[in-house]
């Protein structure tokens, strides 16, 4: 019996050596050391997203990519934004989050300016940055991830090419003032004249971003352009203004762009041809691995101080084509 | 006695049921809640490095990249490629380390085409690939991680401008028959023509990777063009040769490209201006980790099998101008 106790002692020493050893790491091991064994960060250690519109479904798998690597890293997440677009409201709420000295931020940048002195502030405050989904090039950010717009145009020229077999008249219908539509139509423009050159791009018109001025942009098309075949439209809310304004034509085809709920549905019932979805899961998901990087300086140690970026400063987080075969894939889980 | 043996069992009992349930998790549970707590692969799992040149110093911090990943996240590595500038060599390389099953491959493609056989059968057997520092745009690699060059040969502009005070001719020395070393060049010509209208492109020549053939480019271009005020060579060999030209005409300014030995010597000699450093280590770094996610397939899951890439297709990993200032950096530890 004692020998038996003997034995039980000894296991729970070892279960009790074993356990220390574990806990107690030395906090002034370098980082790959202390990283030894897996990326693991702390529960307490939290990471916020900040956006503009908060309500926009369009950010909700981007937040889903945002979560999934935090809980694959064993991090705490945060979502905040403004509740309007507006550039006042968005750096106020930026401010708040800075105050609260989280371990890292990641924006998208409603504007390609205003918001640099907040993004300086918390960097100067030793608060790694990323953007996403929209750029300020000029700012301290450490990475910008998000869609290569004129890839996606290009991609957009190339479907538009099969869909008409190489011939006919399109429209475009855009938003001229926004540097991502613009790219959006150069990408488009390029393929066209490299690949398909009985295809003329006969009108671009500005939809504003809104369903009834798209709409109305499209009826002009159709009425002025008799021949016309299809319609390109860079994003999603004129691509839906579009689609009832086709509803009476049905020979005009239509590429659109992004997978909100309304787009999807014109897909899926044929109005809408393709539609080109966005690498929103990605843009979440690496946002948060490049943040937990930068906040426990897993970057190449003795380059950190003097490359201009210790991590990649730009992903192309890529873009598929959603068409009436793989659409069901694209509603939101 | 019989009370404290009964403490002891009961506190084994705890630490068996523990141990068990911490090691006996479900293999058919998802990937994401496989991981949770912590990215951390196993040790046996192994991810192959191949590239051309296996000699080359280039690879080394590339190596050094793939290699802290790897200490990240508990995985071993290998590095593997052919002794030569061979395709031939290796695609046998290749084949043979596709043999062995590893769990990912990180690729150089020293041909923009020759591997994609190779590429296809790995991935077809469920192997992941990933291509970094040279692209093979057509095949069927998850993703390309390396030198945007255009934005490369736009920084070295940049550089131009500044060093020549906005005026002067000055020569360019290049590959014209490699894209990489056209995209440079013409980086460089689209911010002359749009920053500084009074530097003027006086001459392009080959300088074939070789040191002589490029040392004796510099030299025509100085007695062709007596008022010439600097060099741009888009690659390193040709750097040290243009350097060793310019020994006896010190106002003669050179821009270089890559951080070997000979050119690192030279930015401390002052011989060269500046060199752009390629983010060599997140090439290898991002590499593994992008390998590391393939393999255990923590992607988007109800996207994995619609999208055209459930990675990012593009990681640009960047460009580090270095000077005297920051030379010591640079020379590998």
């Amino acid at each position: 019996m004692k020998k038996l106790l003997l034995v039980y002692g000894v296991l729970i020493m070892i279960f009790m050596v074993y356990s220390y050893n574990y806990f107690s790491k030395d906090p002034y091991m370098n980082a790959w050391d202390r990283m030894d064994g897996g990326l693991r960060g702390e529960i307490d250690e939290k990471y916020v997203m900040v956006t503009f519109q908060i309500g926009n479904e369009y950010w909700k798998n981007i937040l889903k990519g945002f979560e999934d690597a935090a809980q694959a890293l064993n991090v705490s997440v945060e979502y905040r934004g403004s509740t309007r677009y507006d550039l006042y409201e968005m750096s106020t709420v930026l401010e708040q989050v800075i105050a609260r000295k989280p371990a890292g931020i990641a924006i998208s940048a409603m504007d390609a300016e205003g918001l640099n002195p907040a993004i300086h502030k918390a960097v100067e405050a030793g608060i790694p940055v990323v953007l996403f989904d929209s750029n300020a090039p000029e700012s301290d950010a450490y990475v910008f991830l998000g869609t290569n717009n004129y890839e996606a145009g290009r991609t957009a020229g190339h479907e538009m090419g099969k869909l008409l077999g190489g011939k006919g008249e399109v429209g475009i219908i855009t938003l001229p003032n926004q540097n991502n539509h613009q790219e959006r139509v150069r990408g488009f423009q390029a393929v066209m004249k490299e690949y398909y050159p009985n295809i003329a791009i006969v009108s671009i018109k500005d939809g504003k971003g809104d369903k009834l001025v798209s709409k109305q942009a499209a009826e002009d098309m159709m009425r002025d352009y008799p021949e016309l075949k299809a319609i390109f439209t860079t994003e999603a809310t004129g691509g839906v203004g579009v689609g009832s304004a086709v509803q009476n034509y049905r020979h005009i085809k239509i590429i659109s762009f992004d997978t909100d709920l309304g787009t999807l549905d014109l897909v899926k019932d044929g109005t809408i041809s393709a539609t080109l979805a966005q690498g929103t899961w990605s843009m979440g998901y690496w946002s948060l691995q490049y943040l937990f990087h930068l906040h426990h300086r897993l970057t190449q140690q003795e380059m950190a101080e003097v490359a201009a970026n210790p991590l990649p400063p730009y992903v192309d987080t890529g873009i598929t084509v959603v068409t009436k075969e793989n659409v069901e894939h694209f509603y939101a889980k």
